[in-house]
Parts: structure tokens; C-alpha cells; sequence
């Protein structure tokens, strides 16, 4: 028997999501519920990709679609090409994950010359050809390729002349007007007549829908949210339901709890007398749900049934699709519904409340990444207070943001590549604005609803959105907003929480963690595995790290220390110095500013482990470059300024990444690492003494590639430790480990695992040289790489599986053959990156390290991906 | 049963070196083949390592050596400690593989106060007492580490208070004396007595030979010949010949054929009446061998018939030790002789010539890192003829040196650190001398026959040297040569082949491949497998590449193209246009200049591979950096000083290495690889046409790392190659490979390996990122790792296997699972080093590419790999 490819709504279910995609998957199931789903089948993703390998495949389906089609004549009574009772089809795609917007649809389909007049002598005249011509349009712009723009001018042509300004009041006769001109449009883009063969329409439609996984904005969509490429989608063909059909029709869309908060309260909008397009397009401003209530009852209460089943059937706040045609409802979809990170904690916690499912399971749901924008800041309270908005809209996603106005996507390109923030404002968006949405700092929009695209795509962002907002008005190349005007470049602040809009920039500041947040935070403390540290360099950020629930000090760079402006000189005094002895002497007073920090850090930290890492930059950074400081350095340590200038020269790199940094400073100069252990070790003891804590000391060593040189910079700074610590008559622990940061030191992990007291991946300089990429330089040339499509993500950013990941994966597992209880932490940028940390946990470690105001979600991925791994 | 670590010599063959050492298997199979070897036993090499680890195995082995012992008293007759008829003992170490005088050895072990004295009336006196002071020497300086030079003070002393200018007027009072002296001495440093107890004295000695595998000296011997420390030595226990026993007794070292030049004739050296260690020290000046034949003509040809056997046994050169006791002949040591690159050759050609071994064998024994030598510089032949030299001596390894005269080490370590070259000048060298020898240019010593320190470590180096110049004296701080005086910093050129010193510099030419070296490299192209390729960039090198039998060209680097000073300026004017009209404009004018290039590239190479790399530098390498270049440019190309100024600062960057090339520089500007794919393919095209020739054109892509960045780039390439030849109405062949220089393209080889042609690692950009090592920028802390023992060799000059090595062959075996036919070269600095080329054999690659003046020796060792594989 052939491959099934084509699956009626009753053979398949909601489990069946990667072979029938999301949307069909659930159409099955809500079947299978007894919803009032109109009838259809789907054709699967693997038709997709098969297909588009190979073109052969294309009779094989086309068989099973129409077997499929004769069926769903049976079920609906009515004949796919009969005029007289024709069957209309709706073709939709659907993804394994839902890409709102991102593909293709074809509605009204099984319309042609003669079959319209059937309908408009079944129906009414009007809303037959109105159909009809929204079938051409939208089967030219989907499987043709025509824009969009040249059917949508006549309309605007037509109105103008017959002095029309809304849709509604358009006329039969205006319609088949357009109809003849819609054709012609046709005929001059394909060169070809509109097809009237039905089974043509079809099978051009399904083509098209698969075609549209492959568009750039699929791919651009793909790319942002890390979908892979050959997932492919299904193809849902069902029989049409017209919201238009009269005024007892009506369509609109609902979410079983509001999105933006998380309420529990049903919140959608509705259209009498439309298609769903216009709701989800945002062209027409629609009702509340509520309303729906006063229009009909019955309906209002029948869908509010339907609601709280399919909510509870999936356990999650679906977002539902519904069409009324002449007063029967009908459920064309449901889903679990996109939110804000605000309202997916809300949900969540209420869920967990419910008993509807537990901690764990809610934990699952949450999605670090994006509650990092929670995490980010929000306007600062005093200065709000003194402002007045000059406008305000829907607030469709939260947050604060300023930046310049830009009104395309162009302008919000070039705003980014001279580093500044931009704010995109629009009559509406579309599809083509994701990459202006993506790098844009929020996004303003004239017209559309709470589910309109700006309000659906910024939220999956969690990107600050205000839509809808009606005192809004494009005026030549300026916008009126309120009652001033303003143009590219002007600075608004939106308050996405509140959706006021203010003049000029307002200062923003961290959020708390408060309320649901909290809630969640608690479930990850009792449920957490893999630890999570902090990076921080003094007293102070350690004291920030330890309110934000760091567990300990993944990287204390140590170097930090010396930047202060009483201790750079000495630092310098001690690079310049001609002889050991003069080294010697400005190390010592380095000493004392070391000692004091380490106590300081110590007695914060308690015996939370404090990772420390000895100096690593090459010494010249610490050097002063231009002309005035050289000369006030030569004043003050009575040296020449040719002196000064001629080490400058001497120390100066070609490429310092590359150069003499790390452990290789201390192969040198071993009285530096000396110092800065004895610092460690004083500090240590003198806490010990003074105040009862028993330090969890870790001293790391940077950049090491070769055993041998590891071991000969850690018997130095064991042989200075424990002299102190013998001197000091008392036991004090502490541990060398080996920051794994070159690929050498990855390839020949089992060497380090036996002497080493644990690792630590330093994964932006393992990135930089696995890519032979500056951070410094790379900036320059990697917009290039994104725009030709051949880089999706930053690797500075989230990890390299592919490459870095698959070195540390190697170097782990060898590591772990020679110590299987070797500590092994991360403890570069990517440790505090939901996507990283899931491959970091997936690998075994035992802590990751970030930025202190990364670390809740760095807890929350951590805590996610080992609760995966346990599932 | 026991382990067994003691072998009494008819116990073992010559099959036994790792376990017996070479001089202990050889002196087994001499014992075996019924030469007269004194008698003793091997104490094996796993006892020494095993030992090492555990000390607890001192009474076991002890014990095996006293069963020895017994076994030796049997077969001598004598009784070790007894006064009466007492057996002395030799004690020598043996590891695997010859370290000449690296290791430690005790002769005349066995007496004590009251045995010496048993000698003395046995044999005769002055005798007895000269042996007793010599062990005391020899046993408080190697067993116990007291300085050598404290004895030899005491000489002197002797010597001048008596008026005695020669040892041998010393008499046995003078030596009775200094034994008193010395035994004061060893007390003074030991604060002990000397030993009395004989058993003591052996066991102390057995220690202190296999301790000797671990001092400074060995260490650095096995780090520079590259030699495993885990080897250990064996230690041979012999009872003891006298070469000093009477004027019948003598001892001399003798080499089957010339060392030097590999000539078929017994080449050695003896002394009458003294102990071998005379002869190998170089202390007296010893006869040539053929004098033996004057002395003692029995002994003569009983010797000549054992070096004839055991030649011809061992079918190799031997160098032999032997002595004479009372006109008896005793063989002490047979080992397949060191000799000069020069010699090697010879050697092997003669014995192929005799029939004794076949090409493959001889081949197998060559050294091809060696034979550097001799393709490395001698004096310029016309400059030569003009100049006298200012005095000779014996040239005990050739080639042509010159460089400043430097006394001690340390002078040769501050003249290589300043970049300078040196000539070692010594009375003579001893192990402490090595490293000095190691960086030096030539090394020239007042004392010494061919045999001596200076000379055979030379000769192992490949060193130029000239030896017991008699000519020479220290004259205070000075040295006088021939009539003039000289001090450090004076430059004297040295002639190795002819033992010829000179004043001055005078230049060095490249040597040619001719007689025996011809004849090996005609065995070489019988017998090659992997291709050897040369760098080549430009016409010129490409002739030079074909003249000394490059098979291709491995690595054409297409920027060194636009160096030349008439098109430096309008690779800038590229650079510098503002728009990509501009830009495009002066790359047509570089297509000229480059297209010519490539079809003379062509021509010359006919159908042999030519492998070229698109432009790799980043583009501001090519700018003028100081104010006048940038003036000049100004004018020339009608442009103001600041925009060039302001294009320079904008194209810096931090870490080159790491930034805008490669490929790289194609994803931003696609006109440039356009532009050298025209000139490629036009190229192939006219030498097609014009002169029928079908090149092997392959496109080398630098620096990918991601092979969807590859693909794109290959796109251009190909749409443009293909353009040009459908264009062109023929067919023209070409391929496009993939460098493989980074850890990422080294990751996802399996995935370049699809879509690349062919691969190539660049092992140098590949050795500086796993290492994170710039090359520019290494050589400053390098010194001090090569000092404090961390590295032993330069990652750039030898492959790292451990690190780099693992990445390739990870990278290998996985593209070969791809595609098992895929062509893989080398074209690093390390393509045309042995010991890599050896490792690169064994990971399957198909051919390296090097320096043209490494070719021969690339193309020796890649054969000599190979044979290796299939044997």
C-alpha cells in the first residue's frame, strides 16, 4: 500500500502534531470531541518536504486529496465544481509549531465564473461576488506571486469613484467590476487566464501552501525562533464557513485567559458580517467578546462551553478561532495560546492553583529566554509620574522602551548599524516588518487589536508593543500623534505596560521580582540540580549577585580590581618596572588593595564558593595610550617618558587575544600569581579568624593549553599557599581549577581532569577561537553574514552546538573518564541563555555563571532543562 | 617466579634493546657471535623505571645482581672484593637508543684500601693507585655529585708543586697522595667516609646509573631528539680491561666505514697504555687507526676480521670501543655508527651497491630532518677562492657557518635572543654544552679528535664544526687564531667540509642535489606514494618549485601577487573606493595583472595541479601606515590625506588574526573573489587555446567555518568560472576546495567534506588557534616556556599531535566517512618537516605542500612514511 499522506479530521489526533502540524492536529482532535469543527482533512508535513524533494510524488497525492474531498462531499452534503451546490474550501497551512502570519492561506477556494452565480442565486449576489473576488485575490498574491497592493489599489479606485469610503458599502455591481479587473491583473502577471477547473484551484493551492515553508519570511521567522528547516508543513483543507454571509455571521477570535496579564477571564473580539482574515489582519477594529453576549446568547454561552473544554482537554489557555455563519458557530481552531511573560507566569501559577497541573509540569511550560524580559527594565516610577502622555493605544505587549522614530523597516536597519535604539511605528504591520520588530526597541501602530499581528509577533518577542492607537495619523513624511507632529528621529517612550506614549526619553530601570515571578522561583528552588553562580568582580557586585540568588561566584576576575583609579598606577608601576625588586615592591602594594576586596567578598559569600580567576589580560591593556596620561605616568613614577613610551612599544601585540595573557603572564612573571594567591590566602585566613567563616575558595587559572604548564603555574601558587597557611598554623581549603578556554585545553581534557580540581568552559574565548572571531573585530563583518542569510545567530550569543558544543562534549566526556566527580561549570556569556544552558545541562555540568541580573532566569533554565532531562 | 630484571650476556640478543638497552643487546649478541666481550650482565631497563616508582624493589634487584655477580666470578676466575685475585668492574649505562655521553658510567668499581693494594703487588703499583684515584673521581662524581673539577684541581696542583707537566710522570706516590686528597674531598661533600664495602660501591653505582636517565642534561637530550622519558636505561655490569694496564695495553674506538663522508674505510682512533674514557673525552690526542697495524699487527687484523663480522651481522656502519689488556683484544662496544648527513647518504648508497641491503632498506634508515643540512647553505664558491683562511682543523661536520664568536652558553643564548647568530668557540664541549650547541651556527673547539664530544654531537645536529684546531688559544678574554687575536662579537665563517676558518662573513648559496643524494631520490620517486607539492606564488617560484621536483603547486597565495610596487597602489585604490563602482574599476585593472600571472603559472606547470588561494589577508595589510606613504597615496589617487587616514583607522583591528579575511572579505565584497576567478579561468582558458594546455586548475577558499558561509561563496565562484567558460564555448575543468584552518571547519569536516573538492589543512593558522598562540606575538613568552621546561618544541616548526593533531585526524576520519576519495593536503610550514610529514602519512592524506627548498627532504620523508605504513 502507497504512503498515506492525507489524513480526514477523524482519523487523526491532537498527538499527531508533527506529521499533521499544530493547527491540523488539533482540528482532528477537537473532531474527535464532538466540537462543531466544519469538515477537512490534512495533508502532512511529510507530503511537504517529500514533495519538494521530489516532484514526482505529486500524482500520489493528488489522488488521495480528491479520494479525500469525495468524502468530505458525503459528510457536508454538498459537490466540490457543482454550481448549484457547491462545496467551498478553505486551505491553510499549519507548522509542527504555530508561525502566526509567517505562511500561507487560501480561502473561498472552488469558485469560478459559473459557480459564483449558483452561490449569489443560493445566497445573496453580494456576498457571492465579494467572495469570489477575495478568492482571486488572495489565489493570485498566495500561488502566484502577484501583490497584494495591485488588487488593493482598485478597490481604493473604485471607492474614490463612486465616492465610497467603507468596504461595506461597496456594491454587487462594484464587485464584479473588480472581479473583470481582478482577472485582468491576473492574465498580465501569469500571462495566463484565471483558472475555472476547481480541481486546478486545489491542487495550485496545496502547491503554494507547501511552497510556503520555503519563503523568506517563513525562513526569516524560522531563523529568530530556531525552528529547524525540515520540519515542513501540513496543508488543512476544509470546507468553508462564511462569517459573511449575512448578519447573523459573524467571526472572531478568543483566548480561554487574557493574554497580556493572564487573567482568567475570557478575552477575544469579534466581527459580524466578516471573515476571520479581518480580525486577524487587524483591518477592521473589532468587538470585545463580551459583546458577543448581547448579540446572541445562545451562541455567546454554547462557545463558552466549547472554551472551557478544549481548556481543560489540553490543560492550558487555548486561542481559539471561531466563524458563526448564519447563526450556527463553528470551531475552526485552537491552540495553546501565544502570551506575555507576564501572563505565561500568571497562567502558570494560576494553573498549579487550579490543581489543573503541577509544579513541575508548569515549570516546563515557561520559557526562560523570554521572561528575561521581565528582567528588563521598566520606566522609572518618579520620572513617569511628572510626565503626561500625548496619546495612548492598546497595550499589547509590557515593558518600557524609548528610542527614534522610524518608520520603516530600512530606517530601523540603519538606526541599528549606528548603534541606536529605534522605535517602528506603522499604520499596521505585516509580516515583512519581523526583522525591523526583532531589532527594534517597541513598536507602535495605528490600527489593529490585542491580536492583531504587531500585538501577536511583539509579544512572542517579548518586545514593548502599543497598537491600535487612533490618534495616530501618518501626514506626508511625519506622524501626528496627539496634537503635536514628529518625524524620524524624534524620541518617543512607550509604556507597553499602560500603552501611554510620551515625548522624548525616559529613564529606565531593573523590575522586581515580585508576585507570580516569586512563585515560580520558589518551585525552581525546591526542583533545582545544576547550580547557579554569578559573575562578579568586587565587593559590591557580589552583594548585588547575593539578592538576585547567586549560589556562589562562578568568575571573580580579578583584574577588575586593578582598574579603580588609586590602583591603576600602581598596576602600571608594577608593568613598567625594570628589576624583580621593583616589581616585587609594587606588587605588595597591590597586595593590600586585593587582600582587603578578597575579605570583603569573603565575609559576603560566607561559604558559598567564590571562584576566582588570577590575572588574565596581557599586561599592556593596563598601559596608558595617549600622549597626556604617558606624561603624568612619567611625572609620577619618576621615570622618562621615553621610557614609558618604549614599553608601551615593547609590550604592544599584533594580536592580543592571541598573545602573552592568561597563565602565560605567570610562566613569566611568577611573582604576580604569587601576589594575587597570597592576597587570596591572607584574606582567607584573616576571615577564618576574625570572623569564623570557612571560605569556599576556588582559585582558577586562565587560558591554559598544555598540562605541563598548567602544573607548573599550580605548583607555585600551591608551594605560596600553603607556606601562609603553614605559617598560619590553621587548615584552610581551597581548590585550583583550570579554565577550559582553548581548544587545545578541550582536546586534551583527560590530561586536565587528573590535575585539576575542576574545569570551568570559558566559553566566549573557546567561541572566539573555535570561529576565529574578535569579539572586537567581528561586529564589523557579521551583519553581512546575517543578511546573506548565512548566519542566523550570533555565537557570542547562544552557544555553537555544532562546533564549540561538540568540542565541550568531548572534552567532558574524556574528562569524566579520568574523573567522573570532576566540578565542571561554564562561565562565559552563554551561561546565562536559556538555550545555552538546556545544552550545558544536556552535557552534564554542575554550574553555570553569568551576569547577576541573568541569574533568576539562568535558575529557571537550568531547573527546566534538568526537569526535561528527568522526564 | 620472580620478574627478571638481570641478564647475564649469553642471556640476550640484539633483539632485546628495549628491555637490554642497545649497548647491552649488542654486547650480548657479540657474546653470542663469540667475540671476546668481557664478561658481564645487563641490569634491564624496566628495573630502572620500575625502580623509580617503587624503591621497595632495591632488595630484589640486588639480589639478581649478586647471582649475576657470582656467574661473572665463575667465568673470570676472580672474586669481586676479594684482595687477592679481586674482579673490577665497569659500570655503564645503555638506554634503548645511543646518547653519547649523556648518561653516567663508573669504571674501576671495585676497589678499596686494602684491595688496591692487592692489585698493586698482583699487577704493578703506579697502576693500581692511578685506578683507585680514577674511581674515586669518577664514583664521588656520579654517584654522589660532587664536581668533577674539585678532583681535577688537585692535579694540577700536584703537578705543579712536583714540576710535572704530563699525567703519565706522575707517579704512584703523587697518586697515593691524591687518593688521601680525594677522599677528604668526598667526605667534606658526603660527610661520610668512602665506601670500603665493594657491594656498597656496585649498588651505589647501579643507582646512580639509572638516576642519571633523570638529570638535567638527559632530559634535555631526549627533549631535543625527541625521545619518550619513559624509556629508562639499562645498566651494564662488565668486568673491567685495562688499557692502562701496561705499554701492551691500549684502547681506541674504531667506525667500519668514514663517519664523516661515509667513505668505505676503516675510520678510528687508540691510545696506548690509557683507559677509554681518554679517547672519547678527548683529553689526549689519539694515533689514527691505522697506526694500530704498526703497533701490533695480529691485534690489527683480529680487530678489522671482528669490524668486518659484525658489519655484516648488523649490516650498517659500526662504531666499535675496544681494548687492549696486556696484547690481549677485547671488543667493549659495537652500535651502528652516528655519521654527517653526508655519510648517511653515502652509506646507504654504498650498501645497496654491495648488495647487503635493498633501496626500501636503505631508505628506511635515512634521516630525512638531517639531510636538511645539506640542503641548507655553503659558502659561495667564488667568494671563497678569494679569501685565505687564518687557520684549520679537523672538520668534523660539514657545511658553510658563519656568526659572532661567542665563549659560553650564555653569550650564545643573548646572541640568538638578540636575533644574532653565533659560532661556539671552546677548548672543548662537554653535555653541559648542549643547548649552546643546539643554537648556534657552528661550533669550533681547540681540542678533540674526530670522535670527541664537539665533534659527534655535530655531526648528530647536522652542525657545522671544526675540531681540535690547534691553532687556537685563550688568551685572557681573548682567543688567539692563527697570528691575530679575537673576541666575542668578532665574526668568523667556519667550513665544515673543509675544516677551514675564516675572517669575515662570507655568503651562503643553497647546495645542490647531486651523486648519492641523487641516487636516493631516484629510490624516492620509485617507491613514492603521498604527493609532494610545493608554495609557489608567483611565475618565478613556480620555476624554482618545478626545478627541485614539486609534483604541484600546494599553495599559490594570490595577495603576494599584489605586493609588487606598480600594483600595490591599485590593490589600494580597490580598497579605498567608496563605491563598488570605483572598487570595481580597479579590480579590472588588477584582473590584467593577475590573469597574466596565472597563465605563466599555467604554462609552466603543464597538467600538474596548481592550488590557488583567493585573496586571505585582511584588506588593511595593504594600506600604507606612515604619514609619507599616506601623502604620496593622497596624490596619487586624488584623494585628501584624512579620507585615507580615516579608511586606515576604520579597517584597523584589534586581532587581525581573528578579523575581516578570508573568505570573509568575499561575504562583504563578492566583486573581489569575482575578480581573481576571472583572471583564473580566463588564464586557463588562453593556455588552453594558445597552447593546448589542459591546466589543473583547483580554487582554495581560506578560512570557512561554517559550510553554509562555504556554499555561498563556491556559488559565486562557480556562477562566475562557468559564465566565463560557457562564454567561451570549451571545457575547462576546475575544482574548488575548502582550507581547513580553523577548530570549527576542523569540527564539521563531515559537512565540508560533501561540498568541497578537495580539502587542505592550513596547519599554521589551525596551530595558532588551538593554541591561541599568535605566531607574531608568541616568540616573546615562548622563550620563557622553552626555559622553564614547559614546551620542548615549537608548535609552528613540528605538528602538534596531541592537540592540533587530534583535530585533524577527528576531522579526517570523519570526512572520509562522507566522501572516502577525498583529496586532503597539507599546505602549513609543517608540510616540509619529517617527523610531521610522518604523522600527516599516517592520518591518509593524499599530499603536502611546502617551500620549494624542502621539497627533496618532504619528498624522502613522505616515501619513508609510507614504507613504514607497509611494513
Amino acid at each position: 500500500m502507497s504512503k498515506k499522506y492525507v489524513y480526514l479530521f477523524k482519523e487523526g489526533n491532537a498527538s499527531m502534531r508533527n506529521l499533521l502540524g499544530g493547527k491540523g492536529a488539533n482540528l482532528c482532535e477537537m473532531t474527535r470531541l464532538g466540537l462543531p469543527v466544519p469538515s477537512g482533512f490534512v495533508v502532512s508535513t511529510s507530503a511537504c518536504m517529500e514533495f519538494n524533494k521530489n516532484q514526482t510524488l505529486r500524482e500520489k497525492i493528488e489522488k488521495q486529496i480528491f479520494n479525500a474531498i469525495k468524502k468530505i462531499e458525503k459528510l457536508t452534503g454538498k459537490s466540490f465544481g457543482n454550481a448549484q451546490n457547491t462545496l467551498i474550501l478553505a486551505v491553510r497551512s499549519g507548522a509542527r509549531i504555530s508561525m502566526p502570519g509567517m505562511m500561507d492561506t487560501i480561502l473561498n477556494l472552488g469558485l469560478n465564473d459559473e459557480i459564483v452565480e449558483g452561490i449569489a442565486s443560493q445566497y445573496n449576489p453580494r456576498f457571492a461576488y465579494d467572495s469570489y473576488r477575495r478568492f482571486i485575490q488572495m489565489y493570485s498574491n498566495v500561488a502566484k506571486g502577484i501583490k497584494i497592493e495591485e488588487f488593493e489599489n482598485l478597490i481604493d479606485v473604485i471607492k474614490q469613484q463612486e465616492n465610497i469610503i467603507l468596504d461595506k458599502d461597496l456594491t454587487t455591481e462594484n464587485f464584479k467590476d473588480l472581479i473583470k479587473l481582478y482577472k485582468k491583473i491576473y492574465k498580465k502577471n501569469t500571462g495566463e487566464e484565471f483558472p475555472q477547473d476547481v480541481k486546478i484551484q486545489l491542487m495550485e493551492a496545496v502547491n503554494a501552501v507547501f511552497g510556503s515553508w520555503f519563503n523568506q519570511r517563513a525562513v526569516l521567522y524560522r531563523r529568530i525562533n530556531n525552528i529547524p528547516d525540515d520540519w515542513g508543513t501540513a496543508v488543512n483543507v476544509q470546507s468553508m464557513t462564511f462569517g459573511n454571509l449575512d448578519e447573523h455571521s459573524g467571526t472572531g477570535v478568543a483566548f480561554t485567559r487574557n493574554p497580556s496579564t493572564g487573567e482568567n477571564k475570557m478575552y477575544g473580539e469579534f466581527i459580524m458580517n466578516a471573515q476571520g482574515e479581518d480580525v486577524v489582519a487587524g483591518i477592521r477594529t473589532p468587538l470585545p467578546i463580551e459583546k458577543l453576549k448581547e448579540e446572541n446568547e445562545e451562541i455567546y454561552n454554547e462557545f463558552v462551553g466549547y472554551a472551557t473544554k478544549l481548556e481543560n482537554y489540553f490543560k492550558d489557555m487555548q486561542d481559539m478561532e471561531f466563524t458563526i455563519q448564519s447563526g450556527k458557530l463553528y470551531i475552526l481552531q485552537t491552540r495553546n495560546g501565544k502570551r506575555t511573560p507576564t501572563a505565561s507566569l500568571k497562567i502558570a501559577v494560576d494553573l498549579v492553583k487550579e490543581g489543573k497541573i503541577n509544579e513541575k509540569e508548569a515549570l516546563l511550560r515557561l520559557e526562560p529566554n523570554k521572561l528575561n524580559s521581565l528582567l528588563h527594565p521598566i520606566f522609572n516610577e518618579a520620572e513617569l509620574k511628572k510626565r503626561k502622555p500625548i496619546a495612548s493605544g492598546l497595550p499589547a505587549s509590557p515593558g518600557g522602551a524609548f528610542g527614534k522614530i522610524a518608520f520603516s523597516v530600512e530606517k530601523v536597519i540603519e538606526l541599528k548599524k549606528e548603534n541606536q535604539k529605534a522605535i517602528l511605528v506603522r499604520l499596521e504591520t505585516s509580516p515583512e516588518d519581523i526583522e525591523a520588530m526583532t531589532i527594534s526597541e517597541g513598536i507602535l501602530t495605528a490600527r489593529g487589536g490585542m491580536t492583531s499581528h504587531a500585538a501577536v509577533v511583539a509579544r512572542g518577542m517579548g518586545k514593548v508593543s502599543i497598537v491600535g492607537c487612533e490618534n495616530l495619523k501618518f501626514v506626508g513624511n511625519k506622524i501626528k500623534l496627539g496634537q503635536k507632529l514628529y518625524q524620524e528621529g524624534d524620541i518617543l517612550s512607550l509604556d507597553g505596560t499602560t500603552g501611554n506614549i510620551y515625548e522624548n526619553e525616559i529613564s529606565l530601570v531593573p523590575s522586581n521580582l515580585t508576585g507570580d515571578f516569586s512563585t515560580v522561583m520558589q518551585w525552581v528552588e525546591k526542583h533545582k540540580v545544576v547550580k547557579v553562580f554569578a559573575n562578579a568582580d568586587t565587593p559590591q557586585d557580589v552583594k548585588e549577585a547575593l539578592k538576585v540568588g547567586a549560589e556562589g561566584i562562578g568568575l571573580c576576575r580579578t583584574e577588575h580590581m586593578f582598574f579603580q583609579e588609586n590602583r591603576i598606577n600602581i598596576m602600571r608601576e608594577m608593568i613598567l618596572a625594570d628589576t624583580l625588586q621593583e616589581r616585587e615592591k609594587a606588587l605588595k602594594k597591590l597586595l593590600k588593595f586585593q587582600k582587603k576586596d578578597f575579605i570583603d567578598i569573603f565575609k559576603e559569600m560566607k561559604e558559598k564558593p567564590v571562584t576566582i580567576r588570577l590575572l588574565d589580560p596581557p599586561l599592556h591593556e593596563f598601559l596608558p595610550k595617549n600622549k597626556q596620561e604617558i606624561e603624568n605616568l612619567a611625572v609620577l613614577l619618576n621615570k622618562t617618558q621615553e621610557d614609558i613610551q618604549e614599553k608601551v612599544v615593547k609590550l604592544h601585540e599584533f594580536n592580543p587575544m592571541l598573545g602573552h595573557r592568561g597563565l602565560r603572564i605567570a610562566v613569566t612573571y611568577p611573582e604576580i600569581y604569587q601576589m594575587q594567591t597570597r592576597a587570596i590566602i591572607e584574606a582567607g585566613i584573616e576571615v577564618k579568624t576574625k570572623y569564623d567563616i570557612n571560605s569556599n575558595i576556588e582559585i582558577m587559572i586562565p587560558l591554559t593549553i598544555c598540562a605541563r604548564e598548567f602544573l607548573h603555574v599550580k605548583k607555585d601558587i600551591k608551594e605560596t599557599a600553603n607556606e601562609i597557611i603553614k605559617s598560619a598554623n590553621l587548615k584552610l581549603n581551597y581548590k585550583i581549577g583550570a579554565m577550559i578556554e582553548t581548544p587545545r585545553a578541550s582536546l586534551l581534557a583527560d590530561e586536565f581532569a587528573g590535575i585539576a580540581d575542576f574545569f570551568s568552559f570559558g566559553t566566549n574565548d573557546l567561541t572566539q577561537l573555535v570561529y576565529a572571531f574578535s569579539r572586537d573585530d567581528s561586529e564589523k563583518f557579521l551583519d553581512d553574514y546575517y543578511e546573506k542569510n548565512i548566519f542566523k545567530i550570533n555565537p557570542f550569543d547562544k552557544i555553537d552546538e555544532k562546533g564549540v558544543g561538540k568540542l565541550m562534549k568531548y572534552a567532558i566526556k574524556n574528562a569524566k573518564k579520568v574523573n567522573p566527580d570532576l566540578k565542571i561549570g561554564v562561565c562565559g556569556e552563554h551561561g546565562g541563555e536559556a538555550d545555552s544552558i538546556d545544552f550545558f545541562v544536556n552535557l552534564g555540568i554542575s554550574y553555570v555563571s553569568c551576569s547577576p541580573f541573568r541569574v533568576p532566569i539562568a535558575k529557571l533554565a537550568c531547573t527546566i532543562s534538568s526537569l526535561k532531562i528527568k522526564n
